[in-house]
């Protein structure tokens, strides 16, 4: 298909796929003429995952580009692409602040990972862009004195492995191998909205149980 | 004390503390003489809040504006003030696009919210901003082709109820009403950087365990 039918199937105008070709973030089409390409459903599936991270999941550019050069890197087997590709994912912002209290929050997280077993987690966590934006949320609350002991955090670590064990699922129903890397980068991107949300949604249920009406039926 | 020894007790330096005064995040000391006010241990407490939205949640000045007046209304009840307060904090991009998508994630949404029993979310969804965030991320999903059917959320729900319960367990840790709304705030933004962490690194163990390795042992 050439430019405007794709622009017209994927629903994104032809100057920001024009852009995204540009910033390397699309593949080039077959040169047919000297003005015209030739693109295939393969863009198409490339445009969608490139307006979940940019558009919805906001990120950069720059970001954008090292996820899918992760994805098509044939030197890695399947489980290292999807390892990469989720985690060249951007993260929270760095620690800026006093390196005491990030040792503190490193020491914390790591017997949470200890105490979870989660000894893939544990052995790779240096190259887990994850681990020191949990690090970095640790080491904040701890500097403004909200709880975060490893107590404080286990339920959101056994939420944190149900969702995977979800999310996993959602992936594995795509059957080819590179189907199932492009879902696994687009749904952790867009599906953290839907927890964020369902999570403020169940605090104000939850609240209303606690708290609410003044029991007022007693 | 001294707007110096705020500043040194907070952390925060003297010019921003300056910048939240002017911009009504943080109540005006007791003025002493003409260039000097006298700030006590509320204004330690409430930049405390300050900076978890502002550094730490980036929430923009506006809402977290918002945020803070919605504690102090004397007007509502606790758990309305509660309800406001978390309501305040900002959401995610709202839909721009077609409202047939939007109208189908409305009605997926709701039989979500209606299977899971969540009886005073569902009375009060127009008012929570988080029920608007999540239809559009529902929307989305759809849009771009993504599992997103009631069976699909049902999962994210059930992670997002027990999550608000150790939320509200933490909140409760509290005893004074005002310090319970602070820390709710607080604890809202501030555990969402842990919790997406978290998720990230389960995604990493989980797929280890079904992709890993080729199954070595076999």
């Amino acid at each position: 298909m050439r430019l405007a039918e794709l622009s017209r199937r994927s629903g994104v105008p032809t100057a920001t796929i024009k852009y995204y070709l540009r910033e390397g973030l699309l593949p080039p089409g077959r040169r047919v003429t000297a003005t015209q390409s030739e693109y295939d459903d393969a863009h198409l599936e490339r445009l969608r995952l490139v307006r979940a991270l940019v558009q919805v999941g906001r990120v950069p550019i720059a970001s954008a580009r090292d996820v899918l050069t992760a994805l098509e890197d044939d030197s890695l087997d399947h489980n290292s692409r999807l390892g990469t590709a989720v985690g060249a994912l951007p993260h929270g912002p760095e620690s800026a602040e006093d390196d005491a209290s990030d040792a503190q929050a490193r020491r914390t997280v790591d017997v949470l990972l200890a105490r979870l077993g989660w000894q893939y987690a544990q052995s790779h966590k240096e190259e887990f862009p994850a681990y020191r934006m949990l690090v970095t949320a640790v080491a904040t609350l701890a500097r403004l004195g909200y709880p975060c002991a490893v107590e404080d955090l286990a339920p959101y670590a056994h939420a944190g492995g149900q969702l995977a064990e979800s999310d996993l699922d959602l992936i594995e129903r795509y059957e080819s191998p590179d189907r199932q890397l492009e879902a696994a980068v687009a749904l952790t991107v867009l599906y953290e909205p839907v927890l964020l949300s369902l999570r403020r949604i169940a605090q104000a249920e939850e609240s209303h149980h606690r708290f609410g009406e003044q029991r007022a039926g007693e």
